[in-house]
């Protein structure tokens, strides 16, 4: 690999995971000191959750809600930023253009969320197509990509090898609607669009982040444009 | 009107229309000092085709080519706030954030497209929901929402009420897809969360904009929130 | 009461006790209402214990826990500032020169710490002295400063009204050290050396602060200079 | 060659050029490759006379004018910023600082003018002395200076080598005022106090950028300090 | 007078004559007060000077030396800045931008230099252009446009009324070159162009600002376009 | 020595000690040639002085005398990172964010004062521990940190080594209070929390920076935690 975007579920920023946090850091910095170019984007994960519920309980718009959320994710970027020293690109970035800035001076710049109503599952997208690069590699809390839904279904398997076509069909017909959600609209669209290549992971075994960096296919759903 | 967002076609920003654009420009000083709050959101119109179109020729990705649609709706974004004057918020704002700035000091702000992937309506609903206002003003190059598409069926006429709901089915339902675009569907989710009011009016008869924001209901589509 | 800054714990932004913060907010929001200029600098609370605890146990240095620290308590400044709704200065200040920028537009300015090594007390003093105040209000966990230490001694009752040469003896010399800390010794220098007027009140009493504000001296421990 | 800025002319900015502008974009690229600094500062072309007439039309100042085209070079130069992908410096620079800090990290700066009254001649010959280059190079519409104005003249030749008093003259005397500007006097008392060595090209025949980028003497006209 | 733009000369910046610059603050801040709006650019006087000097010694280019003028003559600004309290616009403009920002908002905005090459009359031209000033007041170290050189001619007078050919000639034709230099071409043709009223009075008379102010044209040299 | 922080005493910010100011330029650019990451953090030196009183003799409050003070330092700044040309992090950082930003793109970053109530000194001890170096150089007026006075006590000595807690005694209970100030309490605490190494060097005699950035142990008074 030589330039990918990673979007880090915002589940693995907390007290339980910190430990699970850091040696993904060690995994992106062991990477970027052979040459990978790298871009992170973080979830909220639980402070956006408590900051929400308080703006929400205080009648704060979901506009502003949303807000709040990616101040919670910008709070996550900093954490991992701290973590990756002199790499890291510093103050963490707010608008698209601070990424590409990042990026083209060759620092890791990790970030959160950018607008209300859009997701950082859209902020990825948006970035990989924009820095034009060979992977998005979406670290989430499962091993990829289910056939059917893994929380009702004890016989589900994860989907090794998918095209953005098989994508959309399980995202939108398999689950629940809202149960389940790898990837809005929005971003998927976007990964169209751009004929971006996407594999899902699971954030919280960091050996599958380092497979995936050293080029192989061994872990995730790999999902590829028709 | 106390408090109101319009979103403003780009086509309006030609050698051919700067006079209505003049018009327009002074409706909104007219109306602003009588008190209503107002921010800007302007589309890119024939200079953001241009420049696409010229990013496009050159092997620029899409991600890109809608940065540099952006960029022009910013000049256009210029242009409407040299006329409005110290009534306007400037430098135009290149952030969500610029857009509240601007509206909690009591300043118009003119602005554009704020991310790829993220059309000025959805930027205009998203804003409209976070500045809380009465009304979102879609001043478009039509005279409102049509029952059947105008450019095909020679008895189309404008719905003068609707519910967000009609809307919906408008949009998705009775039309060629991708021809005859008011709203995109992110735009439409936002003004469905917010439970937003809004009227669609045409941008080339200014007196449309005036009837409105005198709190009349004489023209365009007024699209209510069940 | 016409100039006052309010230094406000970060303990009060918590899912327990965002009731309290909403009765804050409308506090603030009547008095700016009624004529009273406002900045708010609040804590980094349970956010920022989170954060810095993480932080450490990721081998994080000391100063960078302070920035995450300092993270935290601009979301909490995030969450105060959308409760104001259009009073607010938005986006977050985040140096000193934003708050005097605020202050001068009428706004009212809520952020948080603002360099590594430095409390929000001590941004709240050197605020109060750059914008030329007549009231710090410290809007801490408990009534006032206590002649004794409230947790240990059952008799221990509020100073009403102290010198601040008063307060630096009891902060200095009555408590366990770093148990019990209202001011830290550089916020207490700029207080003396700008001659601030200085009320300590319970931030969970938010009749404390209207009446702090309405200019009664019924509650809290009033600190006079020499 | 090791340090050049180059002040592209705005005409190469339309539809119809855009093939030459991405051939200057490569050559760019090319010699970036090899070790060359390079700062570019580009004119408004016909976007900023569109804006301007439109400006014009409306009644808008001669200064607001001025930003107008100073907003249509800044869409210029993102353009081209997007087709040298991660060797521009992103986002486009605002100010001259902005322009440093570019050169001081290794990217590409492409930036349009700056101040209303301020060619962009001015900012490159400034620009060309902060960043102390060898040479200034001018690509324009013609193919460098003439003896005579060679839209009157028909043997009007190219003046291969001059001084920079020379082409004072020239610039001075030969021309009817206000017809043929290669550069106005702000740019050529920048150019003469800071003693730069300044080439013209001609932007339509990028193997003019190429030879001169290559450290050849073969096209253009030549102007040396005394 | 209800929309000015104050040029005041560097030199009233020395610790010699702060009483001076109290006494302008405070003319400025009484007419701000009843309803004036009022941008003001500073020079960088001595400041400037000694590090225009220092910088020379170290071979600093001019540009870096002009750059060095513009930092001092910032903080000159930052000084009147702190005198006019919460009237001024803080932080210190940097880009023409940053004054209509400040001038739309309602607030004095003192600034000094904005780019190498230009100087502070020029950008105070700019600036009354930009802002559609009814009069630029331009106070300097004399009492007005004189005849002749008043340090050299004993019976030299100031010129009450003059039009703007007439400076032009009393500037490029009486006087020894550079050494006395009341406005550069630049400024000149910015004030020619946008047909400003300008009046030139000496700063360390602070009455004359008053009167000026004041509606009053009893002292200066009053320029007219024509 | 590969990581660096190195305050700058602002007394050789004047125009007798340029050329020193020079030769310490020379020093920090062959070392950064060789590889030390090197930021820099200057004092305000006699221009500070001058504002300073000049603000205070105009009635200005002590926290707008300190952001003046800071002004002046970051005009020393601008100064000493024109004579490091392409090395120099441009503009000066203005936020403790800026200087790792700096730090990261490995140029050096030449700042002041970043905040009223907060020193140089502090700036540097909380940089030093943000970046976490190797060596904090204090490089001020004396040789080191002497035994007695030297300005009383003829017979008084260097002292080559000694402990965090030796400095402390030496700082707090030898001299004459507020005469003799290498660093102030908040300084010295962040120095011992973050376990740093600091020497203590005469930036009047240039060689001794050259030796310590060469790992000499040479010169100066070597402070070590414990």
């Amino acid at each position: 690999m030589e330039r990918v975007v990673i979007k880090l579920t915002g589940k693995v920023f907390s007290v339980e995971n910190v430990k699970t946090l850091a040696e993904l850091a060690d995994v992106i910095l062991k990477y970027r000191g052979s040459g990978v170019k790298i871009a992170v984007v973080v979830g909220g994960g639980e402070t956006a959750r408590k900051y929400i519920s308080m703006a929400s309980e205080a009648g704060v718009s979901l506009g502003w809600q949303d807000i709040l959320g990616i101040g919670a994710s910008r709070l996550n970027a900093m954490l991992l930023s701290a973590m990756l020293g002199d790499h890291a690109y510093y103050p963490v970035p707010t608008r698209i253009e601070d990424f590409i800035h990042a990026w083209n001076l060759d620092k890791i710049a990790v970030g959160g969320g950018l607008q209300p109503g859009q997701s950082t599952n859209a902020v990825a997208a948006s970035l990989a197509e924009l820095l034009n690069v060979e992977l998005l590699i979406n670290a989430t809390t499962v091993d990829g990509v289910y056939d059917k839904d893994p929380k009702i279904e004890p016989n589900a398997s994860v989907l090794r090898e998918l095209t953005i076509r098989d994508l959309r069909k399980v995202l939108t017909q398999s689950y629940v609607p809202g149960r389940y959600e790898l990837l809005d609209p929005v971003a998927l669209s976007i990964i169209e669009r751009a004929r971006l290549q996407v594999v899902f992971i699971n954030a919280f075994k960091p050996y599958m982040l380092k497979s995936v960096l050293s080029g192989e296919r061994v872990y995730g759903s790999w999902v590829r444009p028709e």
